[in-house]
């Protein structure tokens, strides 16, 4: 039955914030024979007469939206899927900007870093299913319709806050069909957990650091010595509020950090271009969490501190 | 006695180190009517043709030292007192630097930051006198031969590691005729710990968080938040050494910071130039007390990993 409706009827997805993880993934879903359309702001010009142009090392491809729209109201009737690829910060209420494409049967697909981002989006619309991605990856949108895809790719997705789904499934398979693996997980927090043991201290030491790559924070004594900090107070985190991560889960993030070719963090690509910087997603939404099951979490508090110095900094500047 | 000393033989005074501190400091003692000579490298042709001009809320002065010396040898025979103004970094030896004119009558002044900072000195010259200084001043070298002093200049100043010397009193009782303000302890290591109740928060996040000044940082929450932590675990390590400090130390520093005219820290000036930082007396040193008496300090253990990696960056760009 499903096969069946995956091979007549197209699924209609829509990408919402088309930067590297919404261009890229789009685009690898246009691949798979879905119909894709994207919503773009500075790139809508470019993007509509040129589409987007990955740079891959899964293979170079060219992506052609569907439809390039400037506004939602250009798409039509609601899509089977809204691909979110925004960044999470403050200021951005995802809800609200996909709110009018949000039909009864519209699956809402949060591909975005940090904890308990999914939690105004759901309350926003508890009718519909809420699907939380992890994208494991290292792409950069390098300029206006140009992503570079330079690194991983690994997606897992689940259902939010846990269990199957048959959408979740077919959005699965359509990305194995792609080249894109894509695990399905029944405990998608635990995994956003999980992520946010990485994310948590090479982000923001990347920018705190003088602008580190992944290499140079592996290998200076003193800053790995804080990412392992960080990284165990990520975990009790985690534990407190029900969500255990496997004890090795700490030498794994620093094994497969010193394995990669050095790579310059999204926080640290964001803070270069002077934009506001995912802190409360990365850091702060975990000290909440932190605050409210009493775990001490001195480490990330500093970095917290700091970042939202720098992140203050650059938001005044951009005024 | 001594008022009759004072009167009739001048002080010979060597200042080693004429950066902001040593220029200004030295300056005010010839003012009061010693001989004080300097020895500088950088700024050797000007400060010998031109002496030092110092724009100070004190009144404006000009510092002609008595010699203006490039190597030691040239000064003659040892002086009364050598006044170290050098930074305390790793690669810095002061011992070595200053041993060719340390006479049996020398005493050896030390006006710098940080803590733990005497031990290779009085190590090097077990029978010389050795006086910690501390200096509570704004004041910045702005160019060669420029020093320019905005605010404060408070000195306290003492017998390492303890109790009274006529020396200390000599050089206070100078420091006083010159107009600054001049303590004397009796407990100046207490009072080193009591002065980094300032500097180990407010140096590394001024340079950390994007350069910010005094004002910015008790301005923004989450910065004021980190330097409470980490004057907090200041406190507890003096405690664990033996050199408590008054429970309302912490709350003066942060009222006093907030009425301080905006001041960009020596850490921050030395990080705007691209110099080595004095990560480690002000971290580091406090940092090994800790670990020594078991004294858990994340917060300022993450400053120190997040500095040590912006210091390594200066330092490979330095090469």
């Amino acid at each position: 039955m499903e096969y069946w409706s995956i091979g007549v009827m197209k699924q209609r997805i829509l990408v919402v914030g088309t930067g590297a993880i919404g261009g890229f993934y789009g685009g690898k879903l246009a691949q798979a024979g879905a119909s894709v359309s994207t919503l773009c702001r500075s790139d809508y010009e470019l993007v509509k007469s040129k589409g987007i142009t990955v740079t891959s090392t899964l293979g170079n491809f060219h992506f052609t939206p569907e439809k390039v729209i400037r506004d939602l109201g250009e798409y039509g009737p609601p899509p089977d899927y809204i691909l979110v690829g925004l960044k999470v910060l403050p200021e951005i209420d995802t809800a609200k900007i996909i709110k009018e494409m949000v039909g009864p049967e519209t699956a809402i697909v949060l591909l975005q870093n940090g904890v308990e981002i999914e939690e105004p989006v759901a309350r926003a619309f508890p009718d519909n299913e809420i699907i939380s991605g992890l994208a494991f990856i290292c792409a950069t949108r390098t300029g206006p319709g140009h992503i570079d895809h330079t690194d991983f790719g690994r997606l897992v997705i689940g259902r939010f806050p846990a269990g199957k789904s048959a959408k979740v499934e077919e959005l699965a398979t359509l990305f194995n069909d792609s080249g894109v693996v894509c695990e399905v997980s029944e405990d998608v927090v635990t995994a956003r957990w999980r992520k946010l043991v990485w994310n948590a201290p090479f982000n923001p030491i990347s920018v705190l650091g003088g602008g580190a790559d992944t290499k140079t924070m592996v290998e200076n004594p003193e800053s790995l010595e804080l990412a392992r900090n960080v990284m165990e107070e990520v975990c009790l985190i985690a534990a407190a509020a029900g969500h255990p991560l496997p004890g090795e889960v700490v030498q794994q993030n620093i094994d497969g950090t010193r394995a990669m070719a050095p790579y310059k963090s999204s926080m640290l690509v964001d803070f270069e271009a002077a934009r506001p910087m995912e802190v409360e997603a990365i850091l702060g939404n975990g000290l909440r969490v932190a605050k409210r099951h009493g775990v001490s979490a001195p480490h990330i508090e500093s970095l917290y501190g700091l970042l939202k110095l720098v992140d203050s900094k650059i938001r005044s500047q951009d005024k």
